[in-house]
């Protein structure tokens, strides 16, 4: 349920709303909006008796949300949700890029590829410092070194910084450092580390998780969101299924049915969804012309020897070949 | 085993190779190329035992095809395959457009659709006569009828005409009435069928099974192509599933996958995929974006009346919307 | 709809009441159960107006019937079907077992196994003399020879044969040689080989493709029923899903799923779901465990030199040792 | 790579061998065996050099490891992991049975549950105190509160207590009151969780990721394992795919699968993976055929009004007649 403000409530009539839906044992949650603000109730099972609402003052009217997401629908918030990071804009249009390595390796790698990607045109600079790996013999990330690898990074070359974290420990460094905290496919449903990152302090890269439904990544948004923290960019990065010529398949359908659903941005993870870099400059073309809002993609200056996911990383050359594709089609207006 | 014969290799000397290929109890079958013969052998288990044939008139190398299929492999066939209907040519780098109804239902019907996605660029008119249906109570096409509208849509519009035949009686009329073939996704592993669109007559438009690899698709594939017949256009129509939003996921990265292991152009269905005409125009447009050889998309011109399928045909004014979008995308050399 | 016959109805009764039905555009079809008839209305689109009918002579009731499929729903028919070949009895409690080569390959072969399983137990002989391959230059079975092959193990062993027809064609064969024709699982959707097995003749084992949900399944069986042959037996052969250490994945709650919807008998093939000879004993256990009315196991006198999944073959006394745990098994009752 | 010491090797020659791995740069875990010590040899990439240990006293051989993981393997353990409970003995034959409602809801309703299924049978109590759920506003578990009528169970049943830990801050709690700790299907690869997990202090009951493969599903297991408890029970509880009459399609050949790769016992889960009590009880045989060592199922004492799961929650006397049949079943030694 959303009870509608008239465009000239006052603050002090939307509490009002908040504290009547209170005593009747829901919380209710002010949604500001361009023009008027709405007060969403959650917590309710069935329908709400919405009489009371409808004559307390300021109200114009309540609307059902028939979706079991409330905060992250489109009927709750008609506008589509602009994050801005200092001048970056995510969600208004443009199409921006997040690129770097899978993993931090050292200081030397990471500020290699991030300037070449600043050069091409890369506006956030991606990079593992801990990283969620099937064998716990594999590499597991720098942790706070890495961190600090890239806030050099961000120092020295002015792109913003979006990393992992993977627990209610390592959250706590990477708010500190980062400009996004990424929650990985593997934590989509760690309900633990979405309330947490809820907390609201630095905008979240929400990746689905790769056997979860639409309406399932809506719900673990919901979960941030429902904490305080409405900054929340959604991230396609690849479903399991019974193919076996790319790691995962994209879904690219995901993004038309998220945008028609929900008014948070949605990105594409090309490089995860293939797991080979050979079919990344096709696939971010194709996450362009259907609607995303944005790439993360990574990239390596040398694959061979990355300490992991190497074979999906581009090369360097490669990332300035798909910026300049990228940029070909935008022209079009896609 | 591909034979690859000097570029100045006679006819006699391509037969020569035939010959002993069968001699030797496989089959061999003439690839002719654009500047050179190559001699594709078929049938044997494991290694094939070469000094013989290296040592003939005429044969340059020998060189071994490492995939199960072996005639519609790159590895076989290096230029990519161009399937010429009269003056329109797929595979050759346009993006052939393939629009009309599921099912013709009537004359009236048909050539209105045809007549409005002529005058918007369609190059082919697509329309089912013969529908094999999940429920036998459903409509099942018009049959022969249909067969007779189609061939009036082409003389009145000058469209080709790509139509699906389900079984040999089908076969029969369809490539009696039909500019391609179409094998439809239940019918990919129909090997009867396969065979018998295999005798050289027209070309053949055979649609990815719901649940086949890439493998499977092109292992079938080469049925039809083992028969003699080498037009064959493949189509990507979306794969089952744990998703919900659409009826089908389409699995874009079967582009680059197959035009990395294959000869053979490759068109995409949006419609079938998405099971909903709002995703049709987003999906079209990422298809053409990861370098499809072509579209396939439903278009009614009373979706609400249709007779199958109408939730996913376009309306008439969203096809000329799309078609609008995919020129404009195709102008930056997309 | 379903028209249920009073227990006295006369046969006349029953024929006016069909005729009525096909003056209002439907068919109806005679379904005679142990106590009364009831007739099925089939063809109609959305509800049918049933007061006409509801007061014809010898007419009790009118039930909806909900499912897309009706001839083969549980509604329509309230006992279970059983069918009969000879003086075995599938759907009638036995766990009837269908064993042997997954190709007829030469008459000793056949025979040597043959004889085996009719020591060991099994009732009914399996052999394929067309085979589905999904390379065309893969052995393709004996075909005619093959089936005389099977005519002469069913006259010196007493077993019934069960036998795959993959065509119109190989249909006619199979029909004049086998007790039971088998639709395979990549032909579940081949509408015009339904049609044809739906003329009464022999029962018919119908595969579940291996991408197909219940509901398709029983829309299939439906298509053949609907034709006028009502013996059909389902059988449940593995889906394909993401897993890696079987071929597919054998979906065992697709047999209280079918025994939910369905009068019809079910029986689980636990060679191609597993792939892998090892699994099969197990498997089978389970199979009987959860309620299927039979098996169909693969069994082979030397897997090793099979021309087809010699893999997933039983060795002969691994069957020897499967029907020994059967047996244990269904002495309790299970 | 495995080294297999002498069965007379002492403890100092163990520990020389644990430092001179340690030397080469790796990490050595002695894993003791019924009648020789082995060391397992992790954090290696590629072969390690083994001349140096084959030379030591002690040693009579090093096996190379050929699967990703080292500790969990059946390569690596020879006999089947038990783990005992009490009087409990988890793998040794029996089929140990956990049940009880999905969520603890308050002290009568799991006494009234567990009062029941102990005199069914059972030996452990499910119930569980933090519950992981999609979406924000469902009922999230009573907490510690929830552990506390647990602990009361235990003591006035004898019954031995499992419940879920869904993060770190919830495992402290956990491992204080429950006997066995639950990992849920959602945490599976929640590495930070697992490593916490493998604490020794409780044993572990790790449910597998609705879509995870069978490698990752025991290279999860690794992760508790190399952290030191080697106390882990596996659970299969249902994969997500495409079908659609049950939640999940339980994977049943994931036991087979197991028992041939690792040491660990496997338990399943009906209930979650058919999301309908009507399927429990058939799967349950079915489970208990094909070799699981355990169940662990969902009873209410009143369904309808549960505050979770109701619709696949067994009614009290289901509970009673499914452990009728496993005990008839298991009479037959299957």
């Amino acid at each position: 349920m959303l009870v509608v403000m008239k465009n000239d409530a006052t603050k002090e009539q939307v509490q009002a709303v908040i504290e009547e839906i209170e005593r009747m044992g829901y919380r209710g949650i002010a949604m500001p909006g361009a023009e008027r603000t709405a007060v969403c109730i959650v917590g309710n099972k069935g329908p709400v008796d919405d009489i009371r609402l409808l004559t307390m003052e300021g109200v114009k009217e309540a609307i059902p949300v028939t979706k079991p997401y409330k905060l992250v629908s489109k009927e709750t918030v008609l506008e589509p949700t602009v994050i801005s990071i200092g001048n970056i804009k995510i969600g208004a249009g443009e199409v921006i890029v997040m690129a770097g390595p899978c993993a931090v390796e050292n200081a030397k790698q990471a500020m290699t590829i991030a300037l070449y990607v600043k050069a091409h045109g890369a506006q956030i600079f991606r990079g593992g410092a801990f990283k969620p790996r099937t064998s716990p013999y594999s590499f597991q990330g720098m942790g706070e070194e890495g961190l600090k690898i890239l806030a050099k990074v961000r120092e020295e070359t002015g792109l913003f910084i979006v990393t992992e974290a993977t627990d209610n420990a390592s959250i706590e460094l990477v708010e500190q450092y980062a400009d996004i905290i990424q929650i990985g496919a593997r934590n989509m449903q760690n309900y633990s580390l979405l309330r947490r990152a809820g907390q609201p302090s630095k905008p979240v890269l929400l990746k689905r998780g790769f056997a979860a439904t639409i309406d399932e990544l809506l719900m673990s948004a919901e979960y941030i969101m429902s904490e305080g923290n409405a900054r929340i960019i959604l991230c396609e990065r690849g479903i399991r299924t019974f193919t076996n010529t790319t790691r995962n398949t994209l879904d690219l359908s995901a993004i038309p049915s998220i945008k028609e659903l929900s008014h948070l941005p949605i990105i594409v993870d090309p490089s995860h969804a293939a797991g080979r870099r050979e079919f990344v400059i096709p696939l971010s073309k194709a996450a362009v012309a259907v609607g995303a809002d944005g790439l993360i993609v990574e990239v390596h200056n040398d694959p061979a020897h990355a300490l992991s996911d190497g074979a999906q990383s581009l090369y360097l050359e490669q990332f300035a070949q798909l910026m300049k594709e990228i940029k070909l089609l935008r022209k079009t207006g896609v």
